[in-house]
């Protein structure tokens, strides 16, 4: 499939309430407990979306449309919200207030086909266009929506007995 | 995790509206795309979803509460809804509709400890508690939840470029 612009923007907005929908004023053995050791809970991977909203789409976005002599992004740091004093109420707001705003920017930037072909290095994959970089965006969510559905049901792996047979996701 | 007949209710609930946010409005090739023969689109996954609702929960849950002689379910249709001849707006709304009739009768049970430890005969999977089916049901919603979310990020796998690298999801 061909990237969108339009679409993907309306794909990014959605997802702050599908979390939302997902997650708000569930009881916390659901929303933090993991798969295991170095594993994201839902409530970590909602931080983990906070911090692209504040460290990694939109500085890359930049890096790219500035085209400077040194187009390389900074590492995104994918364990930085671990340890943050704060709820998961907190957090959904956070995310959807984030998101909003970093959505107003892309709108205002009012990209060009041709500043989508624009690329920037990323530090371990190599070059990558602006249009990549916006897919990839909606593309991290929705995997990472996965994975919080996935491992909410995993959390349920010994209520369901025999009825796991039909469900492989839950021993992945 | 022990199961609990309130918190599944509450998950089992919020599906509907999960589902609408994901996937209202948005454009055909995002809904009915899917990942190659015999695999399901989010448009399908609705249908099941709808399927379960008219066919497979409640019934099941009747034949438990019953203990009549033959406890047998009847096996799940998971191709039924194919070939309907509906929108994707019909299946959310009915999907919607369905699914809180269902939890008005389930309420209604007023289900206690004992009753959920009683049994019913899966065709394939043999004796199975009534806990152990109303856990399966909310695993069967975050599972095909996953499904969208995958089926989706699928339908960008080009247009990532060099991310399909951190993104196994979308190769498996």
């Amino acid at each position: 499939m061909e990237f969108d612009l339009r679409e993907t923007i309306t794909m990014l907005e959605r997802t702050p309430a599908v979390v939302r929908e997902l997650l708000h004023g569930l009881p916390e053995r659901w929303t933090v407990s993991n798969e295991g050791p170095d594993t994201f809970s839902p409530f970590d991977v909602v931080g983990h979306l906070i911090d692209g909203e504040e460290t990694d789409w939109i500085p890359r976005i930049k890096i790219i449309l500035a085209q400077g002599p040194d187009r390389r992004f900074v590492p995104f740091d994918r364990f930085r919200s671990q340890g943050a004093r704060e709820d998961l109420a907190g957090r959904l707001d956070r995310f959807a207030s984030l998101r909003k705003a970093n959505l107003a920017v892309v709108r205002d930037l009012k990209l060009t086909p041709a500043q989508l072909t624009l690329t920037g290095e990323h530090p371990e994959l190599g070059t990558v266009t602006l249009a990549q970089l916006l897919a990839t965006w909606a593309v991290h969510d929705l995997t990472h929506l996965a994975q919080i559905n996935r491992v909410m049901a995993k959390q349920y792996k010994a209520a369901i007995g025999p009825w796991v047979k039909y469900h492989p996701l839950l021993t992945r």
